[in-house]
């Protein structure tokens, strides 16, 4: 049922609906127990990063091999023939003869997308441009709910670069299927996309648009922060005014509910302060990691089991 | 008897007779009904690729991961030693300890008859520079074999850039085995090298070289498109006068014989159009990326099985 | 025991004792008749290099596909989300949700260590900066002990860039283990740093600084030469005076004693003339490749196997 609804692959969020997304974090919790398995023995799953990842490009690995497959791909465009003058699509219709799967990274809007089009295996979108980055998403949506153990009636902020970030896009996504009142944080320059606004608010999401995170510091029940992305902005002026605009401190976290937990995506450079690690019941990024990988088997294992 | 004869590994299309192309061409076939096996378990490949490449390396890893193997190596020049000044004649007396089998791909003609000479396990050439790639030609024959019931009695035009393209060199050297009818079709600053159509012809293959492919379109049983090879040029005016001198388009298609195909190696660039691709009866271009697969399924197991 | 004393990883040269040694190479040993094994079957190791390598990265990988294991990791700093600005600390406590084992190679001096302070799994040093390189320290130990029989008692030169060579400075600090004379032989640019030189003398090993290897040739029974690193140069000027200061010849080899042998970490540039390498009975920087695969082996099963 999820297979053949999710056969041409996991491209966007808008795909899931709470009955999807209910069933692959039941999967996803399943996973947690099992280390290895052989339910993928004789698959093969491609990993093309045609932009830098360590986390996702290495958890799909992971994931992949810890159900009993094998990997083939690569690491940057520069190795790849798109060096050369190749399409994407050409590329996608080379590589679906030489596996069972395709991951895809791609620094373009709507290129996973574009290569579900020509794939006769699943895609999954690994991270396209600004616009999406679903599988994030769901392991965003697994955390809160294994931490929090539910996820409707939360107070949920989701701070820092709204207009780029790619995971807060899909992430809100997702949450348009829960009862939660998002609170998106962020300088008037890095507000969400109103396309991307508009797509929430069409749905009856509760949303509302604050600049100063301290306000809603002692309703939240999670805070999901996000790192300014250097690589997105054009102009590298404006990156230097907005790359230190928001740091969480220790500070911040005494006005924090007991049962608030903190989240970033990954990588960090500035915004959380090293210091807020050791308070692990409260900073649960690295646990995410963890569940990353869960969230990532159970996919696997639903696209791809026999 | 085959793996005696190239247990050095498969360095030159020239090494093939006839009664050796039969045979790997009827392994490859056999390997059209076998998705997974075992027969190479225990056993690791080398992928060395100084030069960058998507579907040799993936096809030669999809191909021994299929088989039970596992696969170790490198994707550019720049995570290797020869960065610091390694000869390849080093790093192939390295690597040999690590692996049953090195796949080498290098921007110099004559490095993988190098590295044959320092090795103990079996290179497989997988391109070296303007010279040969002899995998690729034997895919080539096995695409034109399934495809058309035989080779012998076909008219076969080669096209685009003849003087850098290793593809072409290679595959007219496994065609003096049969009995074609060559057309050579290319600009005169693209023509093949003397030394290699003095080869050909002390081989008594019956070859024309022509510039204007429409005038041969109608008896054509096979076209082999290539790409001008950018990255070859050592002038780039040249290039940019070379790039575009073939387009097959829609018009030509028609002009065509029924059971005629058009086969490319691959990346495309310019030189067939998009809508050429929905011809699946005639366009065979990826499916020769699935020929490839199999014909190096074969190659492997014959090289490494026990 | 030794899994219990090295549970955080091999991260110096000084972790080991005699007794630790001992017990290391009798396991690497056993391994040189072990080509394949499913010991570490299920068990994931992931290589992290932030600088390039061939011969390391490659010979645990081909270690740990030998003993039935999984491999995921990146081959440049360029792919990974270093680039992005993520601390190495972050890095780790990332990966290490991902597999069973680290092994790392680093610039920095001190990258091994720093990881290994934030990480649950073991950690594996592959060459952190000029400080250290403790595998392959054990690995040119091993291959001394095979091809001599012995460790104690023998007169050691190590020759060539003593100030950033990371390899002599942890082959050093294993030899003080042993009963040996060390000759360092190095221009006077390039002798080995205070610090390390410091600590072999408060352990009374038996030590003497020269410029001119010719005159401890006939009574040394192993010479270890190394290449004058270029990348550590700041200077390229001192570089380019540097770079040809040895070369080991064929008339210095008449002058070496019957069971006399030369060994090279590699790579080599030019400080081994090429028309040595047939001597194989004195040179053995290739066959120390071989033994290095057998020690990886050794280590990983020894940390990672249940």
């Amino acid at each position: 049922m999820f297979k053949e609804k999710f056969r041409k692959g996991i491209i966007s969020a808008k795909q899931f609906n709470r009955e999807d997304l209910e069933y692959i974090l039941k999967k996803a919790k399943e996973m947690m127990s099992i280390q290895n398995s052989n339910i993928l023995q004789g698959k093969i799953l491609a990993t093309l990063f045609f932009e830098p990842s360590t986390r996702t490009r290495l958890s799909f690995e992971s994931a992949m091999y810890r159900l009993g497959g094998k990997v083939i791909g690569f690491q940057s465009r520069e190795v790849s023939s798109i060096k050369k003058g190749e399409s994407l699509a050409d590329t996608i219709r080379t590589v679906q003869n030489y596996c069972d799967c395709i991951v895809i990274r791609h620094s373009l809007e709507g290129a996973a997308k574009l290569a579900s089009r020509f794939a006769k295996v699943p895609i999954i979108n690994a991270g396209s441009g600004s616009g999406e980055h679903p599988t994030q998403a769901l392991l965003d949506l697994f955390t809160i709910k294994e931490e929090c153990g539910t996820i409707d009636g939360l107070n949920i902020g989701i701070m820092g670069d709204l207009k780029y970030g790619r995971t807060v896009h899909s992430l809100s996504v997702l949450l348009i299927n829960f009862d939660v009142n998002i609170y998106f944080i962020s300088p008037k320059e890095l507000v969400m996309r109103d396309s991307d606004k508009d797509f929430l608010l069409s749905r009856q999401v509760k949303v509302k648009e604050i600049f100063d995170y301290r306000k809603v510091l002692d309703i939240l029940d999670v805070l999901y922060m996000t790192r300014i992305q250097k690589e997105r902005f054009i102009d590298p002026e404006e990156y230097e005014k907005m790359k230190n605009i928001y740091k969480f401190t220790e500070k911040d976290l005494e006005l924090t509910k007991d049962n608030f937990i903190l989240l970033h995506p990954l990588p960090r450079v500035t915004e959380i302060s090293y210091n807020i690690d050791k308070y692990e019941n409260k900073a649960k990024y690295f646990k995410q990691v963890y569940y990353g990988l869960q969230l990532r088997k159970a996919l696997l294992a639903e696209l791809l089991a026999d």
